[in-house]
């Protein structure tokens, strides 16, 4: 529901993010692999963030080193972790992320297991011999060489299973940075994650990959919104392709998207160049859509852009049953 | 709506049935002339059930014996009724059914005669020669020749259609067996079968296969649940094919779902091994379902996983009107 | 939504509609032109409606005159009536109708004009030689030769476009014959046509052929059943194409469904036999959605087994906005 | 929800305007470049408004001046603006509308910005030699070759984004015609515009083409409608395809409505001809849909026709989250 005749001659899209300032609110989700997509792998995804002023969020099996790819660009870094059920090695990691500059921890709490992956197993999926995850490289026998969902067991050396609230207490222990739980779709949840600690909050159903027929992140996001009432930043992924989308998501408190299959297209087809491009497009498209809306500052955007955002609407956090 | 961080490293997928504990929640569901399906024919997905752990409901309409599907394997078995005009030969169908270690007796009630079946008349279908209802030969001359619905009229030898709740009444009389009504999809109907002493009830509409434009069995769950309040368990057919169906079809009560054409594919494309290969698929992703979903313990898993079955959604049973 | 368990041994497809007893409530709308889908035209249709006992409501623009129709064969008749600028030609129609049998006068009132009906004019549809409205001979210069909507202008031979409420009163002293009102959508129409002394109302949108996004007739059924409150019968057309849409159809005081696409396929294929062919498939598949709705007599279904028709439904007319 | 027997034998579809009295409330939106359409541009179009008896609102990027296209035939004209920087040509551009005759100024704002437009970007489009947009020679270096959206910047020289209400105070200061604004969606503005002395509103969302999800024109009208409260004359485009549209398209207060692509269609395919023939079209439809709603005036014309505009439909006004 576009506003007319606000002056937008000045476009700000601004972000204010665990104390930092970026300038624009486009993250790049954490992705497995980026071997498989280009021959430089995750370095060339980090020149391609650095270009593009995004936050790069580097994967626990990125086939590259945390050092590695932090040396190949000046990309503002966070680390993803798969918690590993060997602490010492989790602690270890946390060590090399934080060394390596990464500036915030992004845990995943959505994938205790792997879910049905029907189309991987069809296709015979494995990894191509040479890629593997460096960055748990001693971890477990298996963890390096890939993981895959198999019809007679569902834990895999990749996840915890085991992970509860007390983890992330013990983690918040073992780091300064500051700690982001992705993954979270329950109001419940994400309230709880703030009383945990977490100083931000990633609304996202992994890229509808793991669990079939959950909740899209974009429904979900206005209750966490509510719930979580502006104490931590809540991040949001799943779905982000346009500029529009960006506007539209932004719930109280919500001011970053993250994005994931995109920047790997742009990856695959142009490496570094790939990525800066895929963002810049959608950071160009965002500004149009706020020009567009008559919000001219990031920041101010509330959810009153969005039909059923409101008391009543499908998408009303108040409305129990919807 | 999955919850996270609750420790899903034990999974307990365990069911309480009339008194009996399952390994897992799926049941075979009573289908007939399975020697169309494998030569082996029943004797085939009793093997099937019992490497599954599955009970596996006998069809009145089979194409072997009671006592014959009985001796092939030690599954552990349930009995299907359709009721015979011959109220003698309905007592010794119970009677062998009780000799041959059935654990409960299933009365279809959905089926007082068959709906219009247009791709059977049109593909002209008929049972080939030396398959037949053997459980029925004897109860009236044309019943063990197979049964189709006929422009000319409605009723079938196959299906009584004056059964009424005096004929559960008198049923009940006749047999030790848990009876277990399956065609339920009015909560008018379940508060009443339980009234009538059945200790159970299947919400089903015979697999969309006999009134066009029926109410889907799981949107009609909801409701029976609440009439039935727990009293007696409330199981579910129709539409089940992935672990999600089953996490999100447990209503209050309901603490199992029972498949059919699922494992009559497995049985066409490889007999026993087919029955218990989809059975195994279906509670690994129930497994992996589970733990995503967190919710460790099947007989945990309550209706706030599932939207829309809140104070004021479309499967809300208080909505009179949706 | 079906119930269960209710005895449906013996079933009732009997219907009371203006002080007469129908076998069954399928009636034969009106349809012009016959003559288009089978040689002997309306001969055939009369001869089908007398074999399967449905009442055949005779077109004003039949292709053969009233009293061949009704001396084809031993149907019941009914007329209906595209009221005619001439007051005296449409006294003689009357009379005519009156004398041969028909035993119920049906007035079309929501055809004033006709609408676009794009694909007859880019196919060029015209009546072909000695195609013509038989019954308005001498009605007007134009009107026995076919009608069809114009770029040019609106009006038609066919239709008064000057009928209102006082032409009803007209109409009533004109005949000894109960008037039904066929076309009326809005509930406020029903109300004044039982006001206005109608017998019966047939809540239709014309086959959906007049007004393009006009609502279903389906869907505006239970609001005029409301306000009609029971005083005068409610029937309906538009859709009707399987047993279980007659269970489905009735509201208070809807004890019947018109068809007329459906017979005219039949009288097309098969002449009389077609017709009598499609009814008889009608009323058996009404038998069968009846023993499964477990409502064994017609006069007794009710809305409660609809979905939709309760007090908060999406049908429900007390619901004004939807 | 059509209305029965209400005398349709005359039909009024006049409309007041701006103190105007229309035969019709079909108006010509304002499109650019209409010699990419036919060889003679917008003389064709103001030749076949004039014939069709229809408003036609000149675009500020029409291919031709304001005065030739004036001078082609003696249409009934209103003014499109797109608000320039430089504002002494603008006042320059209005003393030319006012002086060719022009009767009301519509001034665009919901384009500070061009929306991205992948098409035709893909396309490669760009504008032929020898088409500009001649009203604006002289207005800035770029301006009269055409515009299109760039991934470098959203900025064109056709559009100021810096227009906001004062430039509207100051607009109105400038010219003696009534002022009109193009492009209000939300209700907020709506009333604002009222309150800035705008003369009318035309709820639109740029044909679909700016910002994409942005709401559909006529799910926004009745709220607008609602805001304005008769103060204005609230005019509709975007989707107007059949007469039954323009029947459904008016709020309170509205009372025409504008096509675009339709008449361009009619101009590419036979120029004058084709331009008045596709509003004919729409006013022979819209006679049919009026005399089909029982409804021959059409300023008598509410909101009852149309479902889900009641107290508690999807699109009341009322109705805040949906």
């Amino acid at each position: 529901m576009p506003r007319v005749l606000r002056g937008v001659g000045e476009l700000d899209t601004r972000c204010e993010l665990l104390g930092e300032t970026l300038e624009h609110p486009v993250l790049l989700a954490p992705t497995g692999y980026n071997l498989l997509f280009h021959p430089e792998g995750e370095r060339a995804t980090a020149r391609g963030a650095a270009d593009a002023g995004a936050v790069l969020v580097l994967s626990s099996v990125a086939t590259l080193g945390i050092e590695e790819t932090a040396a190949a660009a000046p990309a503002r870094l966070w680390f993803q972790l798969y918690f590993q059920r060997d602490r010492d090695f989790t602690r270890r990691l946390l060590a090399r992320a934080e060394a390596a500059g990464c500036r915030a921890l992004v845990l995943t709490v959505d994938t205790p297991v792997l879910g049905a992956r029907d189309r991987e197993r069809r296709a015979g999926f494995r990894l191509p011999r040479g890629v593997r995850a460096e960055n748990l490289v001693g971890a477990s026998k298996d963890l390096a060489h890939g993981h895959s969902w198999s019809e007679d067991g569902i834990y895999s050396p990749l996840s915890d299973p085991t992970l509860t609230w007390e983890t992330v207490a013990w983690l918040r222990e073992q780091t300064r940075l500051p700690l982001v739980l992705k993954g979270v779709l329950a109001p419940d949840d994400a309230r709880r994650a703030v009383e945990a600690g977490a100083a931000g909050i990633i609304v996202s159903n992994h890229g509808g990959r793991n669990l079939d027929t959950a909740v899209a992140a974009i429904a979900a996001l206005p209750a966490v919104a509510v719930a979580v009432a502006g104490r931590v930043p809540v991040l949001f992924d799943g779905g982000v392709r346009r500029g529009t989308d960006i506007v539209k998501s932004p719930a109280p408190g919500a001011r970053a998207v993250m994005i994931g299959r995109p920047y790997l297209w742009g990856l695959a087809v142009d490496g570094a160049a790939g990525v800066e491009r895929v963002v810049k497009m959608l950071v160009t498209e965002l500004k149009s859509a706020m020009a567009l809306c008559g919000t001219p500052k990031l920041a101010d955007i509330g959810r009153e852009l969005v039909r059923g955002s409101g008391t009543r609407g499908p998408l009303d956090p108040g409305a129990a049953g919807s």
